[in-house]
């Protein structure tokens, strides 16, 4: 059976339900048209069956995830997601797949508030490529803004997701791999406070040194296990899709009072590098967080 | 050797020169900020190898020949385009793929007097995703706004973009697969006449097809060799992107005026079907148009 490209776009992307009202002109045509207020936010996304989901995940789940991880992006950038392109390519689109994956796209257009914009479909390897737009917060945040001093948070425990993977299979319904808990509720909340910012998805320790680098500073983590779910190691594991900010210490009780899963970690002190300390015994990871380079074998 | 993303992103993405004064903030964040007035225009294209171009394509023109066909859906929009989100999926990324992949991208940036906005890289199968966004022009160009009796144009010869695949190893500067004709001189001339807009990326009959369908008509080409380039198959092979569109009569002068390069080829009739023919003779071909579903097999 030779499936066609329009066939299949036309009658699963086309009955998507949009749930934001950003797109004067959806799919259908060579470009959507996006309402924008003087600036849009964006951002690409692309996850490969085999390095950032196992090849035999249900495609709802495949479509949940990687629509949740391209949106998170906007969050970290201090911005409100409204709508998305969606670039499939698939080695054997079927009904049945197409099927299961609008089930979970249309479950992360409804928990999310978003409208599809449009997309395309390719025959090739299995990988979903996301353009996510959003808008701007009053305070577009920015890594590079970290000052000395300020305090280190996070929006929630790390490495829940690690835990969904290794279990990705009994698809449980709290399953943070399949279902990636973005705080996004606390995001414009946030917004008058952060300083930096970034989405925790190759590891706190390798996404904190980014921030670090931009700022020109360093940092120093107090590891608790009050904000992991496992151990040390959640530290340098990736996929929580947390955010990771800082902020003046001066807000610390108005930070707190926000939301009771917001972790303070630690300072931004003047070194070049990310410190842990496990009480007053400084920690070595063997690597710093995950690479897509160093492709990842799954279950 | 392990070769970085961060590493890759930051050498080659980082030191384009960007021509465009669309992006307020550029790589090196979660997202990039770009500037819009009420809307922008945004579409997806994805060119992978050994489907849209071949395997052995030199990097500068994998870059060069993508980026060029995804801004194509900006002008086929009515629409200028200024920025992009690249996302790049490599086997094996080295220095030197990337540094011809990032002159040819320089190339189309000065060219086409656009900005990268961001981007990021995975290891898997060689793919080039490209998300365009541009500025409308006063009338934004849908495919379903062609009226009956409007003349039906191409703003160039047919068949260029094949006869440069079959070519493509001689690497001759003025080989249209490589360096694809867009008439992007022409969209802001046209714009006050056009009713109905596409690029010719699958074929003319399948993309002239797609505006009647979205029209509810049809249409009648009369096939003459002065609008092709080797013969009455050019009109279903693709790779052109020379823009097909509709206009009614009375602006058929000034149209003419504009550029000695556009053809007239038939009319919007009230059918559901396009038809083709030479003399007076209707012509039936064996498919409508290139079909990525199909794997053509390149040379």
């Amino acid at each position: 059976m030779t499936v066609q490209e329009n066939y299949l776009i036309q009658k699963y992307f086309n009955s998507l339900k949009n749930e934001s009202s950003a797109i004067s002109l959806g799919i259908g045509d060579d470009c959507a048209e996006i309402k924008a207020k003087d600036t849009f936010l964006t951002s690409v996304d692309t996850s490969l069956a085999g390095t950032h989901f196992p090849e035999d995940l249900d495609p709802f789940f495949i479509a949940y995830r990687s629509l949740v991880i391209a949106s998170s992006d906007i969050y970290a950038m201090g911005g409100i997601p409204h709508s998305f392109l969606l670039s499939i390519t698939h080695p054997n689109p079927t009904d049945d797949w197409f099927k299961k994956f609008n089930s979970g796209a249309q479950e992360f257009i409804n928990d999310y508030k978003v409208s599809i914009a449009g997309g395309d479909l390719t025959l090739g390897p299995l990988s979903i490529s996301v353009s996510f737009f959003g808008n701007p917060l009053p305070r577009v945040l920015k890594r590079s803004n970290a000052q000395l001093n300020d305090n280190v948070y996070i929006t929630g425990k790390l490495g829940a997701g690690h835990q969904g993977l290794l279990k990705y299979r009994d698809y449980e319904s709290d399953n943070q791999f399949l279902r990636p808990n973005v705080p996004k509720g606390l995001v414009e909340p946030l917004n008058p406070f952060i300083n930096a910012c970034i989405d925790i998805s190759d590891g706190l320790i390798i996404d904190l040194e980014r921030i670090c680098s931009a700022s020109e500073v360093g940092a120093q983590i107090q590891y608790d296990k009050a904000f992991v779910t496992e151990d040390l190691e959640d530290l340098i594991r990736g996929d929580d899709y947390q955010l990771c900010f800082t902020a003046n210490n001066k807000y610390h009780e108005q930070i707190k009072k926000i939301s009771q899963d917001i972790f303070c970690i630690g300072k931004i002190i003047n070194t070049n590098k990310v410190s842990v300390f496990d009480g007053d015994q400084e920690v070595n990871f063997k690597t710093k967080g995950w690479d897509s380079f160093s492709l990842k074998s799954f279950l």
